[in-house]
């Protein structure tokens, strides 16, 4: 069906049936001027919104299109995730030139619905408009945090150990398996990660309350540019070192393959959402030495005063880390 | 200077500069993965988006870009005024072709953070990238309304009188009076109303404090659409006097020299945000008879029930009014 056959309202019906979600919390959800919800008594509330743009952030060539409306939704619980926060509520912005059908954007709304049902996240509002060409999509999501229990980028202190929640590189990996059309089963992961990134909800929250994290961010940018964010906005420099940094074995091997070193590989890698936080060595120590660990987490430097600079460490040899994981102006 | 030279950050950093604004509510504003904000205590949230792409809901020829940002913040805050609300804060989208230069950037955001001024709505968050050719400005406001004072689309009730809160055409008028390069001077009133639309947040308010309104839309897609809206989600007809449509008058000289029908055309004539809003007839003549009234509402039409249909009367004549005031997929 076209989209100039079911009409601006035949669509929304459409989309209101996918994404369908009840909440005692919502007052009014889909369908009037705006949406009305109760906010939760003393706690904070969270906003983020983030966009993806066909040609630029996305190419259907190699994007269903139910991953990305899963991404889109994923990508901004991320932020919320690296706030603390839990998300509650989104709104969907929508361009898709006249080509698309109804059934397309009954998909790209089947990802977002999904992804919001894996964490309750409720879509309560939109706006689905044509475009001339490209594909466009903003989604800003609406969470909550309780006082004081939220984590800034800028709380790191010199001597708190840098940390990741997991190995690395497995989202560019995975775009750029999907990019050479190479065989996709031999990097499952790696292509899962890339089209349906799963934030770190409950993981984020859980490093709070365990390890009173003192600065927090998701890798969106890239590590590179994620460790300078840290830095800046904390006032601190930092050394990495290299062998600490996990590499996912698919990356291992797809760089291997490709004859590219694994590490720059992986300090700009984007959309991995894994986190990258600061907390106080002691409690990274304590934590890593428990005995039978469900989950481990990998120190991959140590904070610095500013002027000692952001730096990698090999085998005792130093040298700056540039900070352009991904700038959108300059790729 | 171009966007490639500034940067993703230094981009950010000038976009701060330009919407600072200071507020005892925000706890963390632009700069981190996400905004923090205190809500209102017993106070519902209300939340809305809207998207403006170019080449569909703007011209670039005629639209000077500042405008631009002023109405996508503004068309909004509309939709939470609608509701009752008062807009808070607000998150904004914003895709840009490369040839782009931060100046126009900045122009773009000098009109977001105008609008935001004179409504109090706050910018504390953002994402700002690269289109491959066109403009995308997505915009997410989140606002407050007291408990059961706000106002859904649903509640007229048969016997309400429907009515508008001003001379409608405007909008309309100024775009094809841009279109057709025509002296802007000559149409003041109506090259404004298109390029900076002035939501009614407190005449909202208002309205429904002294009236108790059953229902209320604004006009966004025109007069036609929003009475089918009305009468749809409330389940009722009703019959509107065509005499009793307020037209400008410069839409009436308008449409007098381009021999147009000038009640067809504001049927038509959407991006008006006007109020469109059903009360109780008795508390609207009360409203008209008072003494030294500052501002006066139009009743136009009669709530009726479904089955008789949407009409309008001229003369005692009466005919269906069609939905389509304007839809996005079929311009």
């Amino acid at each position: 069906l076209k989209l100039g056959e079911a009409g601006e309202f035949g669509l929304i019906e459409r989309i209101r049936r996918l994404v369908d979600a009840e909440s005692e919390d919502i007052v009014l959800g889909i369908g009037d001027d705006a949406a009305v919800f109760r906010p939760v008594q003393d706690h904070l509330a969270v906003i983020t919104t983030d966009a993806m743009i066909e040609g630029v952030h996305f190419n259907l060539d190699y994007t269903p299109i139910e991953s990305l409306g899963w991404k889109a939704l994923a990508i901004n619980i991320s932020d919320v995730a690296a706030m603390g926060g839990i998300p509650r509520y989104a709104v969907i912005s929508l361009a898709v030139p006249e080509k698309w059908s109804v059934e397309d954007v009954e998909s790209l709304y089947r990802g977002v619905s999904g992804c919001g049902k894996e964490y309750n996240c409720i879509i309560i509002g939109g706006d689905t408009v044509r475009s001339r060409s490209d594909c466009f999509i903003s989604v800003t999501v609406v969470g909550e945090v309780e006082k004081d229990a939220f984590v800034r980028r800028s709380g790191a202190l010199a001597g708190d150990f840098l940390c990741v929640t997991g190995p690395l590189g497995r989202s560019r990996t995975g775009l750029e398996v999907l990019k050479a059309k190479k065989n996709g089963p031999d990097f499952p992961r790696s292509v899962k990660r890339f089209l349906e990134p799963r934030p770190l909800v409950q993981e984020a929250r859980r490093l709070i309350r365990e390890l009173g994290v003192t600065s927090m961010i998701d890798i969106s940018d890239g590590l590179a540019s994620e460790i300078h964010h840290i830095c800046h906005e904390s006032k601190l420099g930092c050394i990495v070192r290299e062998e600490n940094i996990p590499i996912s074995e698919e990356t291992i091997r797809w760089t291997e393959e490709k004859h590219v070193p694994p590490v720059q590989f992986v300090l700009q890698s984007g959309e991995e959402y894994e986190l990258l936080f600061t907390a106080e060595k002691s409690r990274i120590d304590k934590w890593r030495n428990r005995k039978n660990n469900d989950w481990d987490i990998i120190p991959i430097g140590e904070m610095v005063p500013e002027n000692e600079g952001v730096l990698m460490d090999r085998d005792g040899k130093r040298c700056r880390i540039p900070p352009n994981g991904w700038d959108h102006f300059r790729v």
